[in-house]
């Protein structure tokens, strides 16, 4: 990686060629703030505040879908669409799991091919991580990048079966649920948590034979919608239709997300929203980052096993031995 | 309540009370862990330490189903079967939303008229709160005062549409999910997270017109089941039907639960689980309340608000804002 060559590290003018658009610096950045070593971490610090904040109006697209509902070749097709009006387009993974399986969709870089080699485009996989947490705030620190270079749009993707739904659409201003043709019956395969957080819903693989059961799934979806609680008190997620292979429909879904970036801009919402999604995000981080220094703090050591050992062996509950160790930690 | 009336408590005299099976006692001992006063944490905290640890083989049951289901009419039944058998048995509820809804099923004490009458018997509503860790956390503390006032089998019943569940299942041996007759329909309705959970499946409402449904839902229930990771290696979800209203099936239920903790009690892997089930929840515990502690620290009150107002204009990133906090708060 660049970042290790070239200790200590010029951030002056990082910066700046981020600034000025350079995909390779963007990309040195995010390694640098997926870094876990604590001399990255400073540096990746310094780099932030030189680059925020971020004045410009950006739209943060959250992209869901099943597995098999063609969500790698929508992005394509998606992507290319923005690029061709004029938009610079980056795209993000968070999924925790894909240290394990090496399933993160942007890993196959095959089904974007076009994408990928636009120079107006930025796609980067998920960042390797144990815990959701880590993950999402390297995500979240990625995006802020692509924003300082530039980029207009960024989709942040996920893969549709987990609990990072939640954490994509907490960093997003419009998450999007890619669903199968299939309707109900397919529909049960999805969390009922995660369509409550769609701000729209899009039907993909809407050709050939699939066409008529895309119909029929789009008002079955409509109707659903009717029951769930809105993700805002005055939008009803829209239902669209597309072929991401024929590149059929596309611009009617970007033409529905523009309007809803036109209108929450308008009236100031993404804005406040996101200055909420902020300090969310900093009180999540407040939390791990003190449970971290508890776990490593060397002088709490005989402690932590007594307490550890007393709780398991159910001599001490829970909660207690918790306080204990807290009243100790911040002694 | 009488903890107030009793200040300075006597706790020596409460847990004698409390292990002799006073239900009466039970009730105040549970009132005073639910308490925020310091004194009565004080006071709780001596109390569980007198307790702990609870050495019989007891059984934790955790129970949900989606509202229409008939809980708490199945808990009516399936108790005074347990009583029957010579069992005492405890009902609590993890609800957080019982607070704004009023809707905890515990509070409808109609339906279990015969059970809250009966002397080894004892039924506890969920403990208010706005977080779903202070009702966990009062609840799993109200169990081990329940196992400690000898009742062998404790229930712990949620609404069965939110994330309760999760925390449910975490304190409980065993995760009884209670579905509707009408099959994969009606399953929609439900999380699919919530059936992974499920440790064991029952259909209720098996009788007259709907005795044929419950046939076929048992039937795809249990086909289901075969699809799912099963929550533990070697056990795959019985699936069981029964009519709470006329009694039926309730024989088999508790009989499918007692071979399912005879072989865990027999292999000691209940009493393993528990172990990194309170270790789970001593950590989580440090989290709630270290951020508690930073956020009301004293001292940091215009570092809060700046960092805070920083993040909220996009000035800082909130890992960022963090870190400064949690630097602060721990020099």
């Amino acid at each position: 990686m660049s970042v290790r060559r070239s200790t200590p590290l010029d951030i002056v003018a990082l910066a700046d060629r981020l600034r000025a658009g350079d995909r390779r610096a963007l990309a040195q950045a995010i390694t640098l703030i997926e870094s876990t070593r604590a001399d990255h971490r400073d540096a990746a610090e310094s780099l932030l505040a030189r680059l925020l904040p971020i004045t410009r109006q950006t739209f943060r697209i959250g992209l869901s879908g099943v597995p098999g509902v063609g969500k790698s070749t929508f992005i394509e097709a998606f992507g290319l669409h923005l690029l061709a009006q004029g938009q610079r387009v980056a795209v993000l993974a968070v999924d925790p799991s894909s240290q394990v399986t090496g399933g993160s969709i942007l890993g196959d870089k095959t089904r974007m091919e076009e994408l990928t080699r636009h120079l107006d485009a930025f796609i980067r996989p998920s960042p390797a991580g144990h815990t959701l947490g880590g993950v999402a705030r390297r995500t979240r620190e990625a995006l802020l990048l692509c924003e300082a270079a530039g980029f207009d749009t960024v989709i942040v993707e996920t893969v549709g079966v987990g609990q990072s739904e939640t954490a994509v659409s907490e960093m997003t201003d419009l998450f999007c649920l890619l669903l199968p043709p299939g309707g109900g019956d397919e529909l049960q395969g999805i969390k009922k948590g995660i369509v409550e957080l769609a701000d729209m819903i899009v039907v993909n693989k809407a050709d050939g034979d699939l066409a008529a059961a895309a119909n029929r799934a789009v008002a079955e979806y409509h109707a659903a919608t009717g029951f769930l609680r809105p993700t805002r008190p005055d939008w009803r997620p829209p239902v669209l239709k597309c072929s991401a292979l024929s590149r059929q429909g596309i611009d009617a879904v970007w033409a529905t997300m523009m309007a809803f970036s036109a209108r929450y801009w308008g009236d100031g919402s993404i804005p406040t929203r996101r200055a909420a999604q902020a300090a969310g995000w900093m009180w999540r981080d407040i939390g791990d980052m003190l449970v971290e220094r508890l776990q490593s703090a060397p002088t709490l050591a005989r402690l932590r096993q007594d307490c550890a050992a007393a709780v398991a062996r159910g001599d001490l509950s829970p909660s207690i031995g918790a306080r204990r160790l807290v009243d100790a930690f911040l002694d």
